[in-house]
């Protein structure tokens, strides 16, 4: 009997956004495995943290920063052969994800490397995007909205048309690209239907409206709501300045 | 002291799929409204079921299905005057929101009715999109991709546009548009990529390719996923017939 791998979602940060069958299944699983940058500390471990029943087996995936379209191969080629002698020993092995695992996750890399092998298992879980229009306070999209998720890594022409298209739209991976990003939500005119989130659900989330941002940077787990038809509401957001 | 005013995601139907923290303040209402058709059981009801301590008053919101842009403004208005009553009393009252609140919910009727006077808090849930990806068995988005959320009410034209710029699409509210967007998404040439899925989570989950679905009618509880590219895996989906 060989075990069972599992995608865990452990939602946006705050601990208590966990899903039950998250919560049972990291307090029952005898091997957990993490990202975490080269170096310092894992997010996702941070939100499973309070949860941990101790006495578990862990494996940190350091995947660094650097490149785009294939962050380092070498790091899960590694991390699932370590994973896979885990589960040929019959021990389950539950992969902690910040989120939702299968919305735009990474744990993709190594359930294309495990899943054809191993029973598996994706629980999905709360997305930073849902935490921050709930924080925001106004759905991000009802009734017949199109709503359109748009890495901030995509090119200003990209951007522009798909911007222009849609009612409403999530900018996520904004990281080192919040300048030029913020940029082009200016030329397009969108400033003031746009919401600034960082960090959402933990102790030191920001919510403001975009044009109150201070700085010319923002962290990795940050986005851009765009809320086409929200000017009235987004300057009367608290954080915001007269 | 007024009471405090609970928009609660409870996921897309599996019970266990309940963050913990709405499954605290769900044990701990005193009062608990949820959304229902004219006639028939509450799907949201059916998801708090399992966790309800027994003892709390019950407020149901029975909306017809009929209007699409305005939804039965008056029965909003007289579930809020409801809600109001049990605030002004000191009492909380949580909502009970089929996955999460601000994601095409209808909760958004009863928050702006009673958000601007008494305290009030979105709990994100797990939405039916992030689980029927999780059980398709891959991201619906990834990396650089673009996602569009798109309603299925929308006029062909407006459906086309959308689904020729995206990488991958999510198609909601199918119900009776299913053979109208079927026919859609066959002239568009994405068959092959559309995967289908039905009560996500639930006992009666169903989920196969598009191409395999015997009916031409489709439920409320049911979405289309366009994996642009796809086309290999989802042959290969059960439930596909060769």
């Amino acid at each position: 009997m060989t075990g069972k791998l599992y995608g865990l979602g452990l939602g946006p940060g705050d601990p208590e956004l966990l899903t039950l069958k998250a919560h049972r299944i990291l307090r029952s699983a005898p091997v957990i495995a993490w990202p975490a940058p080269d170096t310092g500390s894992s997010f996702a471990r941070a939100i499973a943290a309070p949860h941990l029943p101790g006495g578990q087996t862990e494996i940190a995936i350091r995947v660094p920063m650097r490149t785009e379209r294939f962050p380092a191969r070498d790091v899960y080629d590694k991390a699932s052969t370590l994973i896979a002698a885990h589960l040929d020993a019959g021990r389950d092995v539950a992969v902690l994800c910040e989120g939702d695992p299968f919305f735009y996750g990474s744990f993709m890399y190594l359930f294309e490397r495990l899943a054809g092998r191993y029973k598996s298992e994706v629980v999905p879980g709360v997305s930073s995007m849902m935490a921050a229009a709930s924080h925001a306070g106004r759905p991000l999209a009802a009734r017949n909205d199109v709503l359109s998720v748009l890495p901030g890594p995509l090119p200003d022409e990209a951007l522009t048309e798909r911007l222009g298209q849609c009612d409403a739209a999530a900018i996520i991976k904004i990281g080192r690209h919040f300048g030029r990003l913020r940029a082009l939500i200016d030329d397009l005119g969108l400033t003031d239907s746009a919401v600034y989130v960082e960090r959402v659900s933990l102790e030191a989330e920001r919510l403001m409206p975009l044009s109150q941002v201070p700085e010319d940077t923002a962290p990795y787990f940050s986005m851009i709501l765009i809320y086409k038809g929200g000017e009235d509401w987004i300057h009367a957001l608290p954080g915001s300045t007269p």
